[in-house]
């Protein structure tokens, strides 16, 4: 067969690239069990009446078909697609499952959705995410909101990747507003906000007088509400400095209030929580809370993440299930910060030693020393075979093994010496197998950041 | 929406379950990357003419088509279809990626496939199976034989599973013992010995008279090679016995007894390895060595996974690339042992500590104290809403959460005392929250066994 061309839209990586993506992935999962985070990991494959209950999705999901369909098959299922998120098959999950639950029940969930999208940076039809929820029956508490809120900010805050923002807001709050100002429908506000990031601040001035019904002063105090944003609680201020009053707007506030409190604990140079009050996502099921994240330097690559508080996740008809969600794209941060060479893995191997064999005859001692290496832990493999010492340590140079490993065979056939090469700075010494370990950043492959470009600002 | 019915044929697990499928996941890519293996993960999408190149398969491929296509998209894919092996895509990735990789080129690639077969136990519609292998170009020395098997056999021999059994044969042997016979067509007593698993030893016997042309000697000559095998090298011995000599034979029992040498050093009370000289495995492209894996005590699964020397994994024409490799089917082997009862984790949560609540006043405090517990490793949460502490206590009950933490605040509000509270015992004691640990075994889920029953017996 001739040689294969990629295929647009699904993403592959070569070795010391999968590195740095199992190595977010790992991060995350510590950071999600470390706050009692259940992993839950649903099949590819949903039936495709939940795949549509949403409707406008449709023309995104993948069908699937026996290529060969059997009729006389009693055991084939109706017509299944592959999930394109992956709340659609946890709501599933937590119907399907709720019996043998606790609520509340808190799942995070790292898988690959698809999406016959048409690809383009940082869109693809095959993509990895990140998602944390937590789930109760009938009634969730609000801290539950702040808690989701925390643990991702932890979460990105120890990521090896480019700083990340953490906008929020709360439909309450807008609500709330809209209200005090006596608005006719706060959700045609809600959806004609979400605009202001694609749309001039005049036309979607025009657009609340035209398709909301506000007057031209409403529809200033809701731009104004929109143009407000801060890392800290001063966004309260600056609100009630614009005269409106209503119970709602209250709570709004005191909830964003304590989501951008709850977040300041793990703000450092990695992370930043962002009030950000013209923030609205479009979807509807949103009731509270909203979320976007955002990756710092990167914004034209819009949200990398997102979420919120969904009052009802799941039904059955007698029991709801409220839940409130952050999501992240594992891809879509990964692959145009890898595609654009600014993040890699230091080597593509997971070995830190390559054993270096002096003859053929002398296989079994040079796997016997790897054992002893890798008995501590360190990642060991032997040389594929007896060339000229120079050869091997090219070998592993061109591998990125840092490390060379020499012993000398005596007379009986014992081995008589060891010794251990650094291939970056020719320096070798005399070491013992049995105890000898690389420096912690020899020991995996690490995650290598070229500087971040100077022209992308936020 | 009413109550979802799982899919036949796509096992889903709960949390508790999960745990267990991830540490075996964990340990396996431990082993494979002490070992040096890379990690690959490949697209779940192939296009059909390179699913489809073996023929044999066809009516097990699921074919993916957008819901509504876009005729007039030009980055619209031609037909694709999930992948129903990880050897079909590895085969494509290394074309591909010839350029970017070194040879030998040592990969392991743990990942969900496809297939459209009718589900029973143990086979499945979607599953996840555990790949290594080792691939060159143009000529691939036989000690990576010996080393795809030694490295399978220490994975295999750390899970927290059944023990393990490596069967072991190598085609040149079959073959050369042919030769020795005088047979006609060697490949086809390899396909009928395949067939030994499945037909009585004499109605096999008739075959090889029948199809293959043997005479009643020769006949009876290779049903007694095919009914030896042995854990150690005393194979070589019986079938020398047999009086048959060539030296494609001598080959075959030197690097068999090789392989099973290699593997001997990991033999343990979870790990065997046998030689064995019926197995021939179907599929044709086999050149070498051939394996596969039985879960002892459950050989009414068959085998649990399988692999061996192919001296063309992959050709662009110019270049040859021989591979050899192993494959483990994990969901094949957990999820008969957790349906059964088996095999189960011993919390449904990751977190060893629940901190209780006093009252919601003093649930900052609490996620301090919680935040304390897992900056030294603990995964702790904080309990749902202040009830009362006999509540609280059963909710970490439930869970399987072994520990409860107290803290009592003073009337400044500032923490006056802490103590851990042991759920199982009863005991509580007073403890520091910035230094306290768990026992290793309480730290995380650990995978719980039942007794095996006794009458699956090898």
């Amino acid at each position: 067969m001739s040689k294969p061309s990629p295929l647009s839209g699904f993403p592959e990586l070569l070795p010391a690239q999968r590195f740095v993506e199992q190595s977010v992935i790992d991060s995350m999962r510590r950071t999600f069990e470390l706050h009692g985070f259940a992993p839950v990991e649903t099949r590819a494959v949903e039936t495709l009446d939940q795949l549509l209950r949403k409707g406008e999705t449709s023309n995104e999901v993948y069908v699937l078909r026996r290529l060969q369909t059997d009729p006389d098959d009693p055991s084939q299922p109706g017509d299944l697609g592959l999930h394109f998120d992956l709340t659609v098959p946890f709501a599933r999950y937590v119907l399907e499952n709720a019996g043998k639950l606790e609520f509340p029940f808190r799942r995070y969930q790292i898988q690959k959705v698809w999406r016959g999208e048409r690809p383009q940076e940082g869109r693809f039809r095959e993509f990895t995410q990140a998602d944390i929820d937590v789930v109760m029956k009938d009634e969730l508490p609000f801290h539950f909101d702040v808690e989701v809120a925390r643990v991702m900010a932890e979460a990105l805050s120890v990521l090896p990747l480019p700083p990340m923002r953490l906008r929020v807001n709360n439909r309450k709050l807008i609500e709330g507003f809209c209200l005090g100002l006596a608005v006719p429908e706060p959700a045609d506000v809600i959806r004609l906000i979400d605009k202001l990031d694609r749309l001039p601040e005049a036309t979607v001035g025009d657009l609340l007088v035209a398709e909301a019904g506000l007057d031209d002063a409403q529809a200033q105090q809701c731009l104004a509400l929109a143009a407000i944003s801060s890392i800290d609680g001063s966004f309260a201020e600056r609100v009630r400095s614009l005269g409106v009053q209503h119970e709602l707007l209250e709570t709004g506030l005191a909830e964003l209030g304590a989501v951008v409190q709850g977040c300041r604990v793990v703000n450092n140079e990695r992370f930043e929580v962002q009030a950000s009050l013209g923030l609205a996502r479009g979807l509807d099921y949103y009731t509270g809370t909203v979320f976007e994240i955002y990756m710092k330097g990167f914004e034209s690559l819009k949200s990398v993440g997102g979420g919120g508080r969904y009052d009802a996740l799941a039904s059955d008809g007698k029991t709801t299930y409220p839940g409130v969600g952050i999501s992240f794209g594992i891809s879509r941060t990964l692959i145009p910060l890898i595609t654009r060479g600014l993040l890699s893995g230091s080597r593509a191997v997971p070995s830190a030693v390559l054993v270096a064999l002096p003859d053929e005859e002398s296989r079994a001692a040079a796997d016997e020393v790897a054992q002893q290496l890798r008995a501590s832990g360190v990642a060991t493999e032997v040389a594929a075979s007896a060339q000229k010492f120079g050869k091997q340590i090219r070998h592993a140079e061109r591998r990125g093994i840092p490390f060379v490993w020499f012993f000398t065979v005596a007379d009986n056939g014992a081995i008589a010496g060891h010794s251990v090469k650094d291939i970056r700075t020719g320096e070798q010494l005399d070491a013992d197998p049995a105890t000898w370990r690389p420096a912690d950043a020899d020991l995996t492959p690490q995650v290598i950041h070229a500087p971040t470009p100077a022209e992308e600002t936020s």
